[in-house]
């Protein structure tokens, strides 16, 4: 159940208040040359305390690689990673012992497991994520002429309206927020700010798009590409809903509208079906949007309730993210990766 | 590839043009009373040639049980089923042998696969989803106690504006639509017909509501109980999009007015939640949205492209569904009804 | 938990007194010709009432395939079929209902599901082999390369002494024993004769040779190759033990005896290690050994114990085999096939 | 493929000569307490440099847990741990960078991966084994009523001649070879001595016996009970057969002495089966034998083969065992144990 994958598989363990979190990548190829400062830059895009707009929480995340990897080559063996735990404030988390914060997973890993790890959230923390992240920026790797692009793509009520084809993922990291309209972003970071002097949260939707995908990925039945990729990104923490190509607003649609003719070459008019036909990539762009709840812990009073049945008021301490979207971003590109790269060595299995 | 879940698993085949289709449930438990014409009544609400607005094609669709039931008892091993394929018009489709129809899965299917049954779309035909109907069926008789209400909540740009909780599901059945709002429900007909009389199709959602869950149902990181939801939705064919709880409007909200306040009982004042915290079911109900795009096959003329590389007109022939919403209802219904029953036989297995 | 391999999997179904066994083959390669009147024939290999020395039990065993194959090529998509039950003589089975025949499975059974189909031993029937055996059949012929000869190399205290590089397998089929010394087969071939007259059962040991198996297959911890492969035969009804290269013997040994000596070109000298090395093939012969013990059911009294715990007479009734050996050499021919294939694809997925 | 058990599973990586070894043991159950040194315990059964008959390189081999067990208390959910390596001379290894050791993994893991980490064999040392005591260890803690006993049963061709009832297991740790009979233990002792003095090595045999096993265990196809200890056995390294119950002996039986006959209460008077009927455990004893091959690296000179395919002479530097069986009675241990408790864990989910 915390194994990812069929073929390149994660399995991960870790709570934020233990020794370390981590993970160990199966069915990686043989012969990769892995570029490991690259992959900590990727944990570094997630990482807390990299801006105003998320927690100021300073962890360094450096993830420490054990096997799999000889002289900077994968072996074909798994590769098994850390990453120490650091700043651990369980101080900030004391106030919650006895208490289920509202919409938290603190009521329901209790009442499942008959326990709870209150420092942190235990294994419901999103500092699992980072361990994604180490697995996606090795498969980024892998699969390198695929071009993952992901990015906020609303705030609230300000959503980026400019169609995707319009924007220049090169700039999605040259602000905070990680929107790659300058003008957007800048109206979003003074939207979250003024959210986070509330106290309050805020939650917001992000795009990715993907370029060079090779025709005939994805399974026609149970493993339809998108279906995994839906299941990917609803396992992250605060994702309420998942759509790809047209989406709902296609569900308004009617099918000579939505159809999308040919060109000679394959390629097609239209791309309504986001790249995905029959659960199986057709060589267009995929892109698709996720759906982020504001975050739970607030900064102002709130009624919780404790572990006698009563109901008390209680304020989050700790370091929280006013708004998850800037960190969840390098996330996406990393579930997609890993989505995409066990399709490609399924692909590879067949052929006989 | 063909396989579902992990403990309830449901393993499929066939083409809508082979034999037969049919599948193996495994994992059922032992001693379950099974009513088979309960079962046969599930497949009937998805069976072609139920009213005006959905195919005309007209199939009994009966299944047969091989296996694994002795005396109307399960014995604990696999149930082997098969819906034999009858009425198969092969003829109407021979005019499709050598064209690609505009989102459809022909051409990704011919570029995986090398080949392709143009027969009814051969295995990305949505015939495949009897099967799930039938090990729905099998899984709702087991977990009785759980109720599991879809209908249909949108077609093209009309809504049903009521709450769930303001409609009365037993009247989901006294329409041909399967929308349990009579006044709606007329007026979505009569667009269907419209479309229908066009030779055009439509699109539209479908709502589900879950009551009576367990606490505890989900596990934490992979397989969170909305991420297991969501892959099963996003797996029935024509599907765009899911959203669970609050969904996409959850995105546009604050943390202070999103969050589910407790009641002193654990339950919540509000449940925008969706009756899922952290990936695990907290008691309230579980509700969901899908998206379904509009049928691809238009009775009318479209540029097709054929195996030559030429764009060639072509026009729909068989008997194709205007609007897949009212079949589709006893569908996502089934899908819930494995992944509710798959997730309370794991819960049982760690009980140690 | 009725599901075989990793990418070429086999799940099955069925029940011997029921109306049909059967199974899906999921993830067989797309475009593989394939020779149903071949797979046919390796069932009638397998299938009861072939000779005196089996059961005299008649069954046509006709495997009807239900999908998958178009035009007598593999389409990549799940490959259902179904072998209808005949000649059920439930009567047969009448005096055990209330019985636990000694060292069957009728006490495990009924211990573990709380019921049990006693007519044929349900689900414990070796009928279940003869999907493998259709599965294994269409495995043998993706991988044609690879020779794979199974043969009875004892039967009770008589042994076929001669190493297998003395032998000409293309004789194995030529005695109704599958033993492919003409001379050692006879006596074999008396003494189960003899046995079968007595009422009595009798077991013994079937060898299997596989050669021109490419270097690589297997994994290095959990799947090695042989570890697979002794799996599968002590999946076999009646199987107690499994062995490969030096097997027990090789325990007896010291490390400058057992050793395996180097050819320049790779090859070995000796081939104590069975052509695996660390779970891997090595490109030598694998060959292995695997034990079956007695049938249980007897045609003479014995005493069996009765639901209400009473010791009571009985005698088999029905149509038994009074040595599996002849009918489990397909078997282990198939099961073979089918580990050797699952390996094959499995290692494409890793090419990169 | 790194991975082992369906619902207790535990999944492994690392090099006997990387940072270190480790795992993540998934499918815990919540709330059970672990005593800690017993599992460290276990591991120094397994560590090397216990005794003048094993290895003398000295590792402490000590385990740190990362994740899943707050305040002694397992809290379902992943259990991550590592065990550092130390003392690695890598030096030791460097004569043999370019060559491939006879009946080693070398030559295949060069040709599957297309590389090889010489130090020490890579994934392929045994020393992958201390994870594998770890999990055991967990799982021996969780079914505390089930006593499974593994002990040194043969070395070369001196065999224990008792059978099982006659030994006393709590003599088993009492010398170094662990065979709980003084007397063959000094014999089988003096006899490795002699071995090791001359460079050589030898193999033997590993019985198990395991009591107070529920009914019910196992599954009936795929699954057998036996079929899962064996393949968890063959995955020992250096293993060459695995045989249960009557094993090889009883395919030399007619089947009117191999039944084992009820007593009234469901136990049997003899029990050739080995404690498992078709698959299943019936709560006799079950017991199992498993051929170790002698160490294949001597610390005498052989020949050997060179990656310019030039046979080459080399002698052992290292420091390795003259025989592994010590050591690996642990190991025979932890896997029994974890397949048992997947088992009933297993079974707990069906129970509705």
């Amino acid at each position: 159940m915390n194994t990812f994958g069929k073929i390149f598989r994660l399995t991960t363990f870790g709570e934020s208040h233990g020794t370390a979190i981590g993970g160990i990548i199966d069915g990686c190829p043989a012969g990769i040359e892995l570029d490991v400062e690259e992959i900590q830059s990727e944990l570094d895009r997630r990482k807390p305390g990299q801006s105003k707009i998320v927690t100021q929480r300073k962890e360094s995340d450096t993830v420490q690689f054990l096997s799999g990897i000889f002289e900077g080559i994968t072996t074909g063996v798994p590769i098994g990673f850390i990453i120490p735990n650091e700043n651990q404030k369980s101080k900030d988390y004391s106030h919650i012992e006895e208490v289920f914060r509202p919409s938290h997973a603190d009521f329901t890993y209790h009442q499942k497991y008959g326990n709870r790890d209150h420092r942190g959230g235990g294994r419901s923390s999103a500092r699992e994520t980072a361990n994604w992240v180490v697995a996606g920026a090795v498969a980024k790797q892998i699969i390198k002429e695929i071009e993952i692009n992901a990015y906020v793509s609303s705030v609230g009520d300000l959503f980026l309206e400019k169609p995707y084809q319009q924007l220049d993922f090169s700039k999605t990291e040259s602000n905070i927020l990680r929107c790659p309209d300058e003008e957007t972003a800048a109206k979003m970071i003074e939207k979250i700010e003024k959210v986070r002097k509330a106290g309050d949260t805020i939650g917001g939707t992000i795009t990715c798009v993907i370029k060079n995908v090779p025709v005939g990925l994805g399974e026609p039945i149970f493993d339809k590409l998108h279906a995994r990729l839906g299941q990917a990104m609803l396992s992250i923490n605060a994702v309420k809903g998942f759509e790809y190509g047209s989406g709902f607003c296609g569900a308004r649609m009617q099918g000579s509208e939505h159809n999308d003719l040919f060109n000679e070459d394959g390629t097609t008019k239209t791309n309504l079906s986001g790249g995905i036909q029959g659960g199986i990539s057709n060589g267009m762009d995929i892109y698709f949007r996720v759906a982020f709840k504001p975050v739970a812990t607030l900064m102002q009073k709130q009624e919780a309730l404790n572990s006698q049945g009563e109901l008390v008021e209680m304020q989050g301490k700790g370091r929280h993210d006013p708004c998850v979207l800037p960190r969840a971003v390098p996330i996406v590109e990393a579930l997609s990766a890993m989505v995409l790269l066990d399709f490609v060595l399924l692909n590879n299995s067949g052929k006989y």
